[in-house]
């Protein structure tokens, strides 16, 4: 292994919906180098970066490393150095031991982010994958950097087409309306919902119905990109 | 002073409007700890944090320690990791001689922006502003760093009213029509300017016409911040 930069670090928060719930990828502090301190504290996918290591190559490195997953986009999001961070004292002491016994006094974490459909292929042995709801104690300061993350998605979720990567290429306005309850942690009127979707002639109702289903079959739906760019366009200039 | 950190650094790049042209603040690399190598670079307001400071505290210090500068907002935009970043050597040079000879290979630095007015009072002796259009070779990647601070302002001016806090609290759409040319670098004719900013209602005309100019006076507005919240209530919202 190359030496390691003790100074700086790379976290991944990554969301995944698994067309219930908002959950983010954890895994056990316990796994990376062997060592097994007391407890079983949850952790980011993340690790101190190395001496001649480019950041955003850092963040997908680890993140293959410690969970087995690649092809996820990356985001930087924010900077993390508060200069206490590196507490309890018990955390901090399993880092300087699966370091090797590193000098670490202060760690910098560029934190990225990503939001993913969340599939299968995505749940590899090492990786646990947990309800943002009700998140247990993290390390240092992981429930902060996720909550961070979770304020991002919120608002990007409110102002661009991010619902669109979650849903299946036909969907029913219902699952369009799931996915924006779970992210958001709240709940809309199903009428006033689909209301508001009415204008949008971005969202192509299709030829077909939803198949398999023991309540009547509602009508699918296709997000059309192009239209959208279009609306975008019109909407999105402040003036210009 | 306390003792440096010598991985980590802080950048501003504050932005300045002086009514007619886009400037960077910009503080000569000599005036740092009166050491003089040769050359006359010029470089962002920054510096090595110290060991125990938090981020942006470092920020907002550095800031009026090198320029005067205080009670401007500053907001974590960006950081900058590349592992070659401190090139050429002769900066490299500049910047350990000026820390006493600290040992620095690697450093990442945290960078902060924020647009102001410029006025009088942000002239300070140590501040050099320069237009953004026609920089010089600045140190390290500072070029970059400001290249992309002015990519994000730009974004930010077509989705958000950040040009009213270039503008006086009265003004024609002149001068708006001058913040947008030399902001986003782009001429716009004014006719269709106009126009698009007829169905703005949070532009409200006053009962006053321009003063003390030798051209037919032209009309005063006041930007109306509620109306402008429930215009973009409206429209900001992807969906929801």
């Amino acid at each position: 292994m190359p030496a390691l930069n003790p100074h700086i670090s790379v976290d991944c928060v990554i969301l995944g919906f698994d067309s219930k719930e908002l959950k983010v990828l954890l895994i056990e502090r316990e796994h990376i180098n062997g060592v097994s301190p007391e407890g079983h504290k949850l952790k980011l996918p993340g690790s101190l970066i190395y001496k001649n290591e480019d950041l955003d190559k850092s963040a997908y490195r680890t993140l293959f490393e410690l969970t087995g997953l690649r092809d996820i986009f990356l985001k930087q999001f924010a900077v993390f150095g508060n200069p206490n961070r590196l507490s309890p004292q018990e955390d901090l002491d399993w880092l300087r031991k699966t370091t090797n016994n590193y000098q670490i006094d202060r760690v910098v974490t560029i934190a990225y982010y990503s939001l993913i459909k969340l599939t299968e292929s995505n749940r590899t042995p090492k990786t646990i994958w947990y309800p943002v709801k009700n998140l247990p104690d993290l390390i240092f300061d992981h429930n902060q950097i996720i909550k961070k993350a979770l304020e991002i998605l919120r608002n990007e979720i409110r102002s661009k087409p991010l619902c669109f990567e979650l849903l299946p290429k036909k969907f029913t306005i219902r699952q369009m309306h799931d996915v924006y309850e779970a992210i958001l942690d709240e709940s809309f009127d199903s009428r006033n919902f689909r209301k508001k979707l009415k204008p949008l002639k971005f969202l192509v109702p299709l030829q077909e119905k939803e198949k398999g289903v023991n309540h009547k079959p509602a009508q699918l739906y296709r997000f059309d990109r192009k239209l959208y760019f279009k609306y975008n366009k019109k909407r999105n200039g402040f003036i210009l």
